[in-house]
């Protein structure tokens, strides 16, 4: 069989410049793996279950390039997006004897990415280290971009840094294997750029749904590159967030309080974000900003993706209380990503009163 | 009376631009505190014995800045540099709702400054942080140059991140009440600077070393104004410390080896550089950079200094395998700042046999 074309995205920020690779059979294809950082050591870092599947593809991958890879295996799941967790990636680089030059990989999802990330930025004050996303919403959305962290108990992603990747390879073959669960999770994420930067990929995405969901991989080849090539232009505009890169996060107020809310891992971060977008897409239109068709067509995409419309019932003083501890807010005031105009998005206060309708009406 | 004259040393790097001011009595004059980052909320990082001394003049300058200010109290000692008290300011950050405006003001030694510097690069993916040393340790050194870190039991500065300050603010006052001890391992620091980058200030050294211990603020300014400029020097050449930065880890190699197995807090930091500045001058001269009467006078002053001049018992074993951990370790090899000649220094391994020879001779 010939190895499926390459497809490439371009990140530069000034964090560094590297490339995003997409095409089924990465882990199989020499071409990936050339030129990465050089070093003595390479260290995996994955979880049971994903190291079960592709962990020795990976391994082969890096056999010709490095004279020692070991594994780390990270206890799976949100809840456990720790410094817990994180300390075993320390515990590991240096009872291995891994210097400056290791190269961690990244084998997993967001919680894998994430927290190799921060071990990466962290470890002798920075080593490198590359994505090897193999969920859906790792591949358009958190391994990509530099952002990485654990969580605290009284909030998301609270303690990280913005540390960039040498390299993303994005192996759509490894969404084979994905739970239904958390496909649609990542769905969450691509329906996303949609509303907030592109409504003829919204309009794409509303025909090839059903595509995305059957697996096609030519769909998905193209969601995952749309959902890099939007993320990468925000991104390379304002690597640390100071201004545009905040409207990645729509969704993501209302979605950070339902997930820290439930419990970390009780609604997975997809799902929460996806709900957290049909009330965003209904602030929109209660501030005046949007009609209701387009909340309409946000909450029916969401939907058809598998993912939920309706929040689950939590007192409106912890609502408050959760969106206060969100990074975007200033002085104890509360900022949404809004829909400005189909296709375009903002970032604003809005009164209480409002936000208590929206979270009224979606509970 | 009036105020001292500030001396000012700008330090440009790649993560930040930022002044480092020095003069007696900075805390009380209103020059030193102007144009800081704005925010609703700045928080002071400090420990026991600092804080009884200085928080009160520090909140003085603060008040017409920032609306709240509070206190996080670290418990005192290279001992306690670890994940546990880093997450003491996580916690009240997250407790007190501090945003990603928050300011935090580092107020102490090195351990306050490294633990404060690592938060606010952590916290939130990164807030503004201002350095207030009032050891002469930070003040030369540790305070400068946005290297931030916890220790780790395998390893002294494991997990970190270059982080620049916003502002360095060295009060020469707050050395009047710094224990003899914490003086002399300060000057390990300062006289770090000679033997590495300029003889000049080495000579300066030998004529002011009683000047020094006799806390004269004229040459406690010059010493810490010199250091600093050196320091500045290097770091605008090579903030991550990818080539040159590294001469500043001058009897570092020895120093860390010491420090971690005598267990953290035993031995003083800079105690712990004097002595390994002895060892590493033996080493230069052991692989024929310099001559004996350079090593001789390197002896002479850390003594002078009141700082040991021999290395505490341990098996040689344990010295090697302590010393392949330093982040300058490549590949397994061993690599010791040596003084190349007489102002200046490089990175290089050397023959084990040496490093026997040397380490035997001084222990």
């Amino acid at each position: 069989m010939h190895p499926s074309p390459i497809r490439t995205v371009d990140v530069a920020t000034p964090g560094g410049d590297y490339a995003i690779h997409i095409a089924a059979g990465l882990l199989a294809n020499p071409a990936a793996w050339l030129n990465l950082p050089r070093a003595a050591q390479a260290v995996i870092d994955s979880n049971p279950v994903v190291a079960a599947l592709h962990e020795q593809p990976l391994r082969q991958a890096l056999a010709p390039h490095y004279a020692h890879t070991t594994t780390v295996l990270l206890p799976d799941g949100e809840a456990y997006k720790d410094w817990a967790s994180l300390n075993l990636i320390f515990d590991h680089l240096l009872a291995t004897g891994c210097d400056r030059q290791t190269v961690l990989f990244a084998l997993g999802g967001g919680v894998v990415g994430d927290m190799t990330g921060f071990a990466a930025a962290s470890y002798m004050r920075g080593v490198p280290f590359v994505q090897v996303p193999t969920t859906l919403l790792a591949q358009v959305d958190s391994s990509v971009g530099g952002k990485t962290a654990i969580n605290h108990p009284r909030g998301k992603n609270m303690i990280g840094a913005f540390y960039q990747p040498a390299r993303v390879l994005c192996d759509l073959a490894t969404l084979d294997t994905l739970p239904p669960r958390e496909l649609a999770a990542g769905l969450a994420e691509v329906i996303k750029y949609g509303p907030i930067a592109d409504m003829v990929f919204f309009d794409w995405l509303e025909t090839n749904m059903d595509a995305l969901l059957a697996r096609d991989r030519t769909a998905l080849a193209h969601a995952v590159q749309r959902s890099c090539q939007i993320k990468a232009e925000v991104v390379g505009q304002d690597e640390r967030e100071s201004g545009l890169r905040a409207i990645l996060n729509f969704g993501h107020t209302f979605g950070h309080a339902i997930e820290t809310g439930m419990g970390y891992g009780q609604w997975l971060h997809g799902e929460a974000v996806g709900c957290g977008m049909v009330l965003a897409a209904d602030l929109s239109a209660e501030l005046g900003l949007i009609d209701r068709a387009l909340v309409k067509r946000v909450t029916t995409l969401v939907q058809r993706a598998g993912l939920p419309t309706r929040a689950p019932p939590m007192p409106l003083a912890q609502w408050f209380e959760l969106m206060r501890l969100d990074k975007k807010a200033t002085a104890g005031e509360i900022r949404f990503v809004v829909i400005t105009e189909p296709g375009q998005a903002g970032v604003q206060a809005a009164p209480d009163a409002l936000v208590r309708r929206v979270i009224g009406r979606h509970s």
